[in-house]
C-alpha cells in the first residue's frame, strides 16, 4: 500500500521565499504569513493523509455502482466528503457573500494539491462543484446566486459541468440538447450528455447541474449555445428541497482510472431548467471558469507525480540490490539499497526536478489569477491567459510521465495492483484529456493565446525573463548553472515564435503542425525561469544564514539538473517546429 | 471494442525489399522467398485475428482465477492455445530433430507480432515455453531434451523461467532457493519464486519449470547458481505423466494489466529437479536464451503499439470535430474527420513513423540470430549482443509511448474500457519492465556491450552506418532526406561514446549516469540506420517500376518524418551525457 506525506515545507518555500505572498499587493495576501499558511496547510495535510489518502485505493477497487438511478460511491467516500465540508474545506476561496472564507486562489491550489495527490476521485468531486460555483457566481442572475450559491459553497449541495454529448466532445457547436421556453420563463431541456463527472452520487443532497443547450432560435455552432441551471431536486421558494426534476444517470462509465468518481451518462427529459446569463452566449461563461478549472487539472498532473515520486523514494531508499560501482554504501547488508545506483537517481532526479518546478509554476499561475479577480490586473489576466494551456498542457503530460518513471523505480513491484504505483498512472492518464485535451491546449496557445494583446503578452513574458537574467548574473554560479541555460532556451522559444509569425501567414499549418512542440517548449522555458527563480530564492536564504542548509543545498542541486539535463530539450522542439507543415501534411488521410 | 488486422503488407516489404530473405546465405532462409513467407504470415494473421484477438479484452476482464491450487485461464484460453497448437505455431522455427519445423527465427518473429498484437496474455504462454525449449536444447543432456523436448515443441506441455524471489530480481547473486541432493541424482527444490508468468494453468498436460536454486557447496553470488528443471508432474520412463511434484501455485499477482497472464507465487517445498547443465553455471543457461527473449519482448513493445495505432487511424478517420483550417475535407458533413488536423496527424505520425522502423530493427535482429545460430557467425552474435539491450529498452519504451499517443488520439473515448486502447496501454507497460527492467538494459549496454570484443563490435556498427552512407550518397534525396541526418546521430553516438571512454575511466558513474539516454540515442541512430535503408529500398521499387506507388510514396514520406522531427532528439541526449555524473550524484540518499 502507497503512503503519502503532505510537502508542506516545499509549498511553503514556494509560497514565501519564491513569492513572497504577504508581502505582495493583492487584497488578502497581507494576511497570508507564513504562520498561517503553514497551518492552513498543516490542517489540509491532515486531512488528505489521514483521511482521504486511506480510501484513495478503496475507491479504486471498489469504484461505484448504479442502480436504479442511484448511484453509490465506494465505501467512505460519503464520510470522506463531509471531513472536507466540515472541515471548511469546500468553502476555501469561496465569496464570503454567500458563506465563503474568501481567502486568496493561491491558498485553494495549495491545498488542492494535497487533495488531489491523497485521492484524485475525491478531489475532482470537490473541483467540479468549485467551478460550477464560478460559473454561477460571474453570470448567474442574483436569485440564482442566492438560491444555489450558499448550498454550493457550503457543500451539501455538488455542481456539475455538463459539455459533452456522444458525438461532440472538442467541437461544441455541433451539441444537439434543446432548450424549449415554458410558460413560467423556465426552459425544457432534451438531450443526452455523456462523461459527466459526479453527474450523480450519494455525496450530497442535490446536485446543481449546468448544462449546454440550443434555444430553438440558435444560431448554428458554437456562437448558438446557452448555460442552463438543471437542478437534481427543483428547490422551492424557501429553499428546501422540492420535486425530483426529469435529470437521471442513465450509465456508469468503466474507465482506465479515477474508479472512485463517477462518469455519468446524463438523460434530461424535458428536465426543467433555467437560463444563466445571456441566450446564446454560453460559452462565454465556460470561459469565465476555464483558467481555473485547466489549472486544477494542471496541479492534478503535478500531484500525482509527487505522491508516486514519494513511494519511488521510499521503494529506492528500501530495497537492496547490487552494490554501489564506486564502492559498497552498506557493506553489512546483503546488498545496497538501489538509490546509488546512477540510474535510480537519474530517474527519480527527473521526478523530484520537474515537481518542485511544476509547483512554483502552478502557484506563481494562482497568484496571477487572484491578482485578475481581486485587483482588476488586466496584465496578469492576460499573462495567466497565455500560461494556462501550458500549464494544463505540460504539467499533465510531465506529471503522467513522472508517475510513469515512478513506477519503473519499483520495477516488476510497480506493475502489481498491491504496491498501489500504477493505480497514480492510470489515474493520471486522464489528466492529459479532460478540460480540453493536451491538443486542443497547444492550439489554444498557438492559435489564440500568442496573438493576444497583439502579441504584447508573449512579449511580456519574454521581457519577464530578460529582466530576470539581467538583475542576477551578478551571480556568476546563477549565471553559469541558471541564466546561461534559461537564456538559451528563451532564444529558442522566440526563434520558435518567430517561425510561426514568418511562415504561420503563408500556410496556417506551419503553425499547427508545430503547436504541440511549441506548447513543450514554452512548458520548458516557463519551468527554467521557476528554477532560476527558486535558485535565486535558496541562494539569498543560504546568504542570509538560513539553518536548513540541507533542504536549500538540494533546492539548488536539483535546479541544477533541471536546468542541466532538461532544458536542452528546447532545441529539439525548436527544429521539430522549424520542420514546419510538410513532414504532418504529405500523407493522405487513406495512407495512415 | 477494438479490431486488428495483421499488416503482412508491412512485414512483407521488411523480409523482402528490405533483407532479401531469399536471398541471403543462411541455411533455411532460400525457402523463404516472398510467396512462402506470405501465405505463414497471411495463415498467422487468420488466426491472430479470427481467434486471439476476440478474447483479448475477454481475458482482461475475466482475468485468471486460482481455487485450491488449480489455475483457470479465461474463457476461450485454452481452446485459442489448441488452436495455437494444431496450427503448428508453437513449433514454427524449433528443432526438426524434436518435432519442430526447422524454420529460421526471423518467421518465429514476424509472426510473433501478429500474436502478441492480437492477444498479448496469450503469446506470454507461447513465449516462455519458447525460452525454455531454447534453454533446455542448449544445455540440458540428451536424456532431458529426449525427455521434455518433444511433448514442448509439439505444445502438450509448456515451460516457465523461474528466477525472481520475493527479496531479489535484478539481483540473482542473492537468491535463497535450495538445491539439496537425493540418493538417485535428482534434487530435492525448495523455496519461493514469484512473478512467473503461466507457472501454473489450465492450457497444458504438463509444465517444466526450469528454476534457479543454489546447491549446497554453492559459491556466494551469481557465480553460484544452478539451473535446474522441475516437472509439475514427473514424467515416467515411457514418458507418459506420474506423480504430481511439490510444486504449487501459491497465489496469483493482481496486475496492472496483462490479465489473461497468469502470474503466480510458486512453492517449491522439496520439489525434486534434476540439474541442467553445470553445477553454478546456471546464469551461462540464463543467458543463451537472453537474446531471443528480449528481442521477444522489444516486439511485445511494437506489437502493441502497432494495434493501438490502427485502431486510432480509424478513429481519427471517422470522427467528425472542426473543420481543416485551410478548407473543409468534407463540406457535406458536419464536421470534418479529426485526421484532417495538423496535430492529429504528427500524433498518428509519431506513432506510425516508430513502428515501421522498429519491424525493420526487429526482423534485422532476428536475422543476425539466424547467422549466428544456422552458420556460427560470430559476428552477427556480438551485434546481436550489442543491439538485444537497444532494442528491448527502445522499442518497449516507445512502444508504450506508442500506445498512450494512440489513446491520445481517441480523446475520452481512449480513457473507457469500451473502446479498449487503454488495455494496450496497461498491457504495454509491463514489456518495460521484465526480461530486466530497461535501466538494467542500459546498464548492459554501457557496462557490458559496448567494450564487447575490445570494442570492436561497435566500431563494426558504425562501419555499417558509414559504409552505407557512403555507397548511397550519389542519391541527392535520399542523402539530403536521410543520409545527412543519420551520419549527424551517428556522430552524436560516437561522440557520447568517446565522453564514456575519455570520462568512465576517471569515474564510472560519469558512464552509468548517462546509460539510459545512450540506450535511447542508440536507439534513434539504428532506426535511422534502418529508416535510410528502407528509404533506399522504396526508392528502388518505385524506380524499377513497382506497381504500388502509393505504398512505396507512403513509406518515403513516413520515413522523411521520423528523420526530420525525431532524429535530432540524438543531440538532447548528448547534451545528457555529457553533463556527467555530478548533477545525478549530488544530493545525499536522504536529500531525495
Amino acid at each position: 500500500m502507497p503512503s503519502y506525506s503532505a510537502p508542506v515545507k516545499d509549498l511553503q518555500f514556494v509560497l514565501h521565499d519564491l513569492l513572497h505572498l504577504s508581502a505582495t499587493p493583492v487584497p488578502g495576501y497581507e494576511e497570508m504569513d507564513r504562520e498561517t499558511t503553514e497551518a492552513i496547510l498543516d490542517e489540509a495535510g491532515k486531512l488528505a493523509v489521514g483521511i482521504l489518502q486511506p480510501l484513495n485505493a478503496v475507491g479504486d477497487e471498489e469504484g461505484c455502482t448504479l442502480e436504479n438511478g442511484v448511484v453509490r460511491t465506494p465505501e467512505g467516500f460519503k464520510e470522506a466528503y463531509a471531513a472536507l465540508r466540515e472541515g471548511g474545506w469546500l468553502s476555501l476561496d469561496a465569496d464570503p457573500d454567500y458563506g465563503g472564507q474568501g481567502m486568496p486562489y493561491v491558498m485553494e491550489t495549495a491545498a488542492g494539491e494535497l487533495f488531489a495527490s491523497a485521492n484524485i476521485s475525491m478531489a475532482i468531486y470537490k473541483g467540479l462543484t468549485h467551478g460550477a460555483v464560478s460559473a454561477l457566481r460571474a453570470h448567474g442572475s442574483e436569485d440564482q446566486k442566492a438560491t444555489y450559491l450558499p448550498k454550493m459553497i457550503e457543500g451539501t449541495w455538488s455542481g456539475t459541468m455538463n459539455l459533452t454529448e456522444p458525438h461532440c466532445g472538442t467541437d461544441l457547436g455541433l451539441i444537439r440538447t434543446k432548450a424549449e421556453p415554458n410558460a413560467d420563463g423556465s426552459y425544457a431541456i432534451t438531450g443526452q450528455k455523456i462523461w459527466i463527472s459526479g453527474g450523480e452520487q450519494d455525496l450530497t443532497e442535490n446536485i446543481v447541474h449546468l448544462v449546454l443547450a440550443k434555444l430553438p432560435d440558435a444560431p448554428d455552432g458554437v456562437k448558438g449555445i446557452s448555460l442552463f441551471v438543471v437542478p437534481k431536486f427543483l428547490v422551492k421558494d424557501d429553499g428546501s428541497l422540492g420535486d425530483r426534476n426529469a435529470v437521471s444517470c442513465g450509465g456508469l462509465e468503466k474507465k482506465m482510472g479515477i474508479h472512485g468518481n463517477a462518469t455519468c451518462v446524463m438523460n434530461y427529459d424535458g428536465a426543467t431548467g433555467w437560463l444563466v446569463g445571456e441566450p446564446h452566449k454560453g460559452m462565454r461563461a465556460m470561459f469565465t471558469m476555464m483558467n481555473e478549472a485547466r489549472l486544477a487539472v494542471a496541479v492534478q498532473g503535478l500531484a500525482l507525480g509527487e505522491v508516486a515520486y514519494q513511494n519511488a523514494v521510499g521503494f529506492a531508499q528500501d530495497r537492496l540490490q547490487g552494490r554501489a560501482v564506486t564502492g559498497s554504501a552498506a557493506p553489512d547488508k546483503p546488498a545496497d539499497p538501489i538509490i546509488v545506483h546512477p540510474d535510480v537517481r537519474r530517474n527519480l532526479l527527473d521526478q523530484k526536478s520537474f515537481l518542485e518546478g511544476a509547483r512554483a509554476f502552478s502557484l506563481w499561475g494562482a497568484t496571477l489569477i487572484d491578482a485578475a479577480h481581486r485587483t482588476g490586473d488586466d496584465e496578469a489576466e492576460a499573462m495567466i491567459s497565455l500560461l494556462i494551456p501550458v500549464l494544463k498542457g505540460f504539467l499533465t503530460d510531465k506529471g503522467f510521465e513522472t508517475t510513469v518513471l515512478a513506477q519503473q523505480t519499483l520495477g516488476g513491484s510497480g506493475f502489481t495492483r498491491e504496491w498501489g504505483i500504477e493505480q497514480f498512472v492510470r489515474d493520471a492518464r486522464i489528466a492529459m484529456i479532460y478540460e480540453g485535451t493536451n491538443g486542443i491546449q497547444s492550439l489554444d496557445l498557438v492559435g489564440r493565446k500568442l496573438g493576444l494583446n497583439g502579441g504584447k503578452t508573449v512579449m511580456a513574458f519574454f521581457e519577464m525573463v530578460k529582466t530576470f537574467i539581467k538583475e542576477n548574473e551578478g551571480d556568476e554560479d546563477l549565471k553559469r548553472d541558471f541564466l546561461d541555460p534559461l537564456k538559451s532556451a528563451s532564444k529558442d522559444l522566440q526563434a520558435a515564435a518567430m517561425y510561426f509569425m514568418a511562415e504561420g501567414t503563408k500556410n496556417p499549418n506551419n503553425a499547427l503542425a508545430g503547436s504541440y512542440d511549441f506548447m513543450h517548449l514554452f512548458g520548458y522555458v516557463a519551468m527554467g525561469l521557476m528554477w532560476a527563480r527558486m535558485a535565486g530564492a535558496a541562494t539569498s536564504a543560504l546568504a542570509n544564514g538560513a539553518s536548513d542548509t540541507d533542504f536549500y543545498e538540494a533546492k539548488l542541486a536539483t535546479g541544477r539538473y533541471y536546468m542541466a539535463r532538461h532544458m536542452p530539450a528546447t532545441a529539439l522542439h525548436l527544429a521539430r517546429i522549424e520542420t514546419g507543415a510538410e513532414p504532418v501534411m504529405t500523407l493522405d488521410a487513406g495512407q495512415f
